[in-house]
């Protein structure tokens, strides 16, 4: 995603520096004029804004909070720019963090994934203050079509696990619906004529359930990216002292999906786990 | 939803004799021209075919095949249509002993609620003999502009209650996404514009996340009749030996949420049992 994001920007006349633990993967954007930084240390001396999207909120902490990272070498009034599925409370310590250097900082992460990317047409939620986002928004345009300030810092990821959640529990109720149907000897192809247009309609249901009935199973979003969020979202609604039953058996499937050797598949592989009730 | 579905067959040209417990409701349908019958005998032996929209399946049970019931003194040739969410096992059951009387049966619960049945904008989804659908297709296209023919009887049931297990989980899902968004102190209408155009989308999402933050629990669809389709789709994949997690957790919070005297509310009112976390 981070490449084709970076593309945009590139397409809007934005100079883009790069920095990206493969190489490889940012060969494109090289010929197409990037320049290439052997550290993130580096790109921070040199960007006004700087743009992430890594993996974990370990990777988050490490690129922004450790010694070589982005806040302790940033330029003074610079921007950072957290586009990684991450932890709120990790984006507000990032926040306090580099306020004491008078680094701006905003949350943002996205969905609509590698086609979102491609098309631009992401959905950015973006938490921080609303004048940095004001400054961003520009830049957030070239890559989205739904950019939304959230609140102040976290607010985005919060927004993201909200995204997380809904779908967690929709997805169960997508698997079990087209289980349910194929059990019964219907057509599952024709069940979701019946239902597809109505109040059981979903994305997952309209985008997700024709792949499942053709047994593609490939992502879209990994399964183990999922897990990741669902474990962010659990911890931090419980750290709010809230209890999200629905997520947590999702959570829990998923979990046994993982361990059934599917973390790479696409989130709707899900259906293995519930047909798989030896 | 029967009175505005006879409307639409009264409008349509179709001679309609009615009968309902209480006489009070088939009024605008008598002043309209519609024929009163004091028994459902009684329309057995004056109609070629009969459409019953009731409430629990012993009441299709009861409708049906009791001694005064339909199946007992229906016209040979005719055709009896149950649009009530009820039993597939039943709606077989009923088939096979109509049959021994030369008479037809089609299963065809529906979809789209009270403003679908007003508007003749109804999902049909129809189990029984493929001839006997084709028959009845004129009929149901004055009710519905989604009518789905799914295959031998119980297909129509079977269908309904893949949507009601779409429906069950992503219920939870949208739910437990706006008590946290509310937790983590966003704005949810906010939230809902970030999410809802996106992977998380839903039509619960969208028509009853919005009135959710209202305080608007009016019941759409009735938590008590959502806890009757949720026992007889639990049933049916028990006995079609299927396990459906989500489903079975999402009617253990319905139960308590009608422990709670929510029974008459929405299905959306699921919003205050996972609220409810004393």
């Amino acid at each position: 995603m981070g490449k084709s994001m970076a593309g945009h920007l590139m397409n809007a006349g934005y100079p883009v520096h790069v920095y990206t633990r493969t190489k490889a993967k940012a060969e494109d954007l090289l010929e197409k004029g990037a320049k290439w930084a052997d550290t993130p240390k580096e790109i921070a001396q040199n960007c006004d804004v700087i743009i992430t999207m890594v993996g974990y909120p370990k990777d988050v902490e490490e690129v922004y909070l450790g010694a070589e990272g982005l806040v302790a070498h940033a330029k003074e009034g610079s921007y950072l720019i957290d586009m990684t599925t991450s932890s709120p409370q990790l984006a507000q310590k990032i926040e306090r963090t580099a306020a004491e250097r008078n680094i701006a900082t905003l949350d943002a992460p996205v969905s609509g994934g590698d086609i979102g990317a491609r098309d631009a047409k992401l959905s950015i939620m973006v938490g921080g203050s609303e004048s940095a986002f004001h400054d961003m928004e520009q830049i957030f345009s070239k890559m989205g079509t739904n950019v939304v300030y959230q609140g102040k810092a976290g607010s985005g990821q919060h927004t993201k696990m909200c995204n997380q959640i809904a779908i967690a529990s929709g997805m169960m109720g997508v698997c079990e619906a087209i289980l349910y149907a194929e059990k019964a000897g219907l057509d599952p192809e024709n069940v979701l004529k019946s239902i597809e247009s109505g109040a059981a309609g979903s994305w997952n249901l309209s985008n997700l359930g024709p792949r499942i009935l053709k047994g593609d199973f490939a992502p879209g979003f990994y399964v183990k990216h999922f897990i990741k969020d669902m474990n962010i979202a659990l911890k931090s609604a419980e750290e709010m002292g809230l209890l999200t039953p629905g997520l947590q058996l999702a959570k829990k499937l998923y979990d046994e999906l993982a361990e059934m050797g599917e973390e790479d598949s696409g989130t709707h592989a899900l259906y293995k786990r519930l047909a798989n009730q030896g």
